[in-house]
């Protein structure tokens, strides 16, 4: 059931496979047109833009030709930008806005954010003028915000009619929203008051009143939020839809859930290309690009080392004299750097799960501490014992240990201070965090490590 | 509106600030159970779930008391274990069963599976024979299957219905969800044919057909699928629900998008934990249980190490009569064991996105490399530099920069490769690739470095 009849599994449920693929690139070649169309109609535009994302320019353009009687704009949304901007150039300017005009607002602003400027202006002056003007106030709103993210049709109804009468108010309106999974009950302000799920409707008899049906009263998130706090109210409160008001406490929009997937989606890749500090989401950008992008995280890796072999220079003596000691200096900084990166990871997991709740703060620096105390004990009895056979040299050994014990107490401290400092200041830990970090386990790492052994073994 | 009349802020907007936490705190401490209830009453389970955990064992133990008469048990499932042991604790085995059985099949489930086996195995024992049958049919099916992640209830009709007939069926209906978004249309063996939003039933005259206004035909998840590609397939076909197959295609159940949404987060979490090689997600966790779970990663840290240190102590030698190399040595391995980090994290969410997409694999690899040859260039030109002046040494500026330029080439192959071959092995690679990553780049890195010391400087 789930395979056409040429036994391509469906591609909605396996995405695109190599022998999908495959297939679409030789049909490419013959020039089989209602073919490829048939191909790529099931797609959704995701896997579509899986798809136009994995051919080459030539192969490209020709899958275009192919499908723009029906290409959905909304594909655009899902391509990298190196491609987008190759799709996009296909499209004459009056075509593209047609299309776009065309689509939920919600989806036609996010495109609209994704083109360039070149294309935006052009594509905005091609539409009609109400659709333009919606927009344009979606645009005003602050990015990343509620505003831009919800979709300005919904359904709202006063909390006196009963079910009946609110049947047949949706069976006679023209603009709502194609589909859509909860109703609002507003006031006669049109504030709202509440929320109706459409399958209380469909299951209440027509005398029912519709405001002894709602749940969520007064709940309204402000289009001015930020869409990360909008998704963690969806997250906490398991919500399908919320109604988005202004200044005045209005019924504006509402956002569902559906777009709230992408934006988690946003956040943990965010949070985890912050953590290993490469700015890059796209894998088919050109290796210039993604060099540079790269580029001055490296430079931070860089200027962080030339701190820490400045200070082994310091010791340039110790070292000569007793040289177990470069090669076991590395041990002591990777230790506190790898543990000193775990509570990190944990920090801003929790920092972006809003796991910390208030008071929490001081319990979780202290217990880290306390780990840091645990696991340094551990690794510097057993490190210190290996040292001290390796070498034949109890002093060495213990030197060792002592350095490690004092870096892995310090990643616990330095692992957590750091990154609610940085929350404080607004600065995202996930991303600033790491490099402050291993830049303290390092330095210290071998300026404990070789002063003590200056100290007690010269 | 999105205050109470305390002035306090709609905690369902804010999630808990310290200012609820410290008035949920006062209350407890003077015994108003009143006041405790008014406070808990509008909180989510999420939220809940984390005011329980802000509290001391005594507080949690008074509030627990104070709110058990209206205690909804799906907060259980939103607790770290060590609080939920604690709050399971407080009820008796009859009274837990209870209030499990008039939760919906999917949340019944994912919260009998939290349980520990002694407390799982006695509230199963107490609940009624029917409820317990379709608990044990749930827990049949693979751990993290779309199975375990369904609902049960859902609502079928035959194509040939109309709009009227399914609104009085809708009606009369007993054992139906709560509340639902999405209606499946079955053929007479049962097997879902299509799918159609409530609101497309609310929005059409009674007479139309049902079959004329469903979408999705055909689509179903088998309920042994992973949730990870269940999560995928939402994102991809931007789903509310989707029905679930059992291996003959009949309709058994129906996964809906707020489960997906915390698929998504787990994912999510898993991936940035791992990378970081730490086990934890539970920041209220002892720190003896803490320490514990990040040892095994430290212990492969410290494994790591120890290799990269043997490799130097070949070359005591060298770094005798010419301590810069001590002092030169961690850049090179740090850089490459970064840029490394960075292309397995690309990688790794590029496999989790599912964005390489069939045949993509060799242009990726040699993409990296590209990228590691040009970032070689600039670092190793620049830390060449440094080093000659630092030291007034070419020669040595030279072996530096050339065994910089090595190993950033090797952090883009092996940053490629390592994560391929492990995901066709079926080993998670945001765990197990940057061990492996960083115990090449240091282990060569210093190997390179010094070996070319050695060759050239002596």
């Amino acid at each position: 059931m789930n395979r056409d009849e040429d036994g391509l599994p469906d591609p909605r449920l396996t995405g695109l496979t190599a022998g999908f693929v495959a297939e679409v690139r030789s049909r490419l070649d013959d020039g089989d047109v209602d073919r490829i169309r048939d191909l790529a109609e099931p797609l959704g535009h995701a896997d579509l833009a899986d798809l136009l994302e994995s051919l080459d320019t030539r192969e490209r353009g020709r899958l275009v030709q192919a499908i723009r009687g029906t290409f959905d704009p909304t594909v655009l949304t899902e391509l990298d930008d190196s491609v987008r901007l190759e799709v996009v150039e296909q499209f004459d300017t009056v075509e593209l806005a047609a299309a776009i005009a065309n689509l939920e607002s919600d989806d036609a602003l996010y495109l609209i954010e994704t083109l360039d400027d070149v294309h935006r202006i052009a594509v905005m002056q091609a539409m009609p003028a109400a659709f333009r003007a919606i927009l344009e106030q979606g645009l005003a709103y602050p990015e990343s915000s509620a505003g831009r993210l919800m979709q300005r049709d919904v359904v709202a109804v006063p909390g006196f009619w009963t079910v009946g009468e609110t049947i047949d108010f949706l069976r006679r309106s023209q603009g709502l929203p194609d589909d859509f999974y909860d109703l609002f009950v507003v006031d006669p302000a049109h504030r709202p008051i509440g929320t109706v799920p459409t399958s209380r409707v469909l299951r209440n008899p027509r005398e029912t009143r519709i405001a002894d049906i709602m749940e969520d009263r007064g709940l309204g998130v402000p289009a001015d939020m930020d869409q990360e706090q909008v998704a963690d109210i969806f997250r906490r409160n398991d919500l399908v839809s919320v109604p988005v008001v202004d200044a005045a406490g209005r019924l504006v929009g509402a956002i569902t859930v559906d777009d709230i997937v992408d934006v988690i989606d946003e956040e943990a890749e965010e949070d985890l290309l912050g953590l290993a500090r490469t700015g890059e989401r796209d894998i088919y950008a050109s290796p210039l690009r993604t060099a540079r992008r790269r580029q001055s995280w490296l430079l931070i890796t860089l200027v962080n080392t030339i701190l820490a072999s400045i200070v082994i220079s310091r010791f340039e003596g110790a070292i000569q004299e007793i040289v177990a000691l470069a090669v076991l200096m590395p041990i002591v900084a990777a230790m506190g750097g790898n543990a000193g990166m775990q509570v990190i990871t944990v920090m801003v997991r929790a920092l972006a799960a809003r796991d910390l709740v208030a008071g929490g703060t001081w319990r979780v620096i202290g217990k880290e501490v306390v780990v840091g105390v645990m696991n340094g004990l551990v690794f510097a009895t057993v490190m210190g014992t290996i040292a001290t056979l390796w070498f034949g040299d109890l002093s060495l050994g213990l030197v060792l240990a002592s350095a490690m014990m004092f870096n892995m107490v310090w990643a616990g401290l330095a692992g957590t201070v750091i990154p609610l400092t940085l929350d404080r200041f607004d600065i995202d830990p996930a991303v600033a965090a790491g490099p402050f970090l291993t830049t303290t386990t390092d330095v210290l790492g071998f300026f404990v490590f070789l002063g003590l052994a200056s100290t007690f073994l010269l």
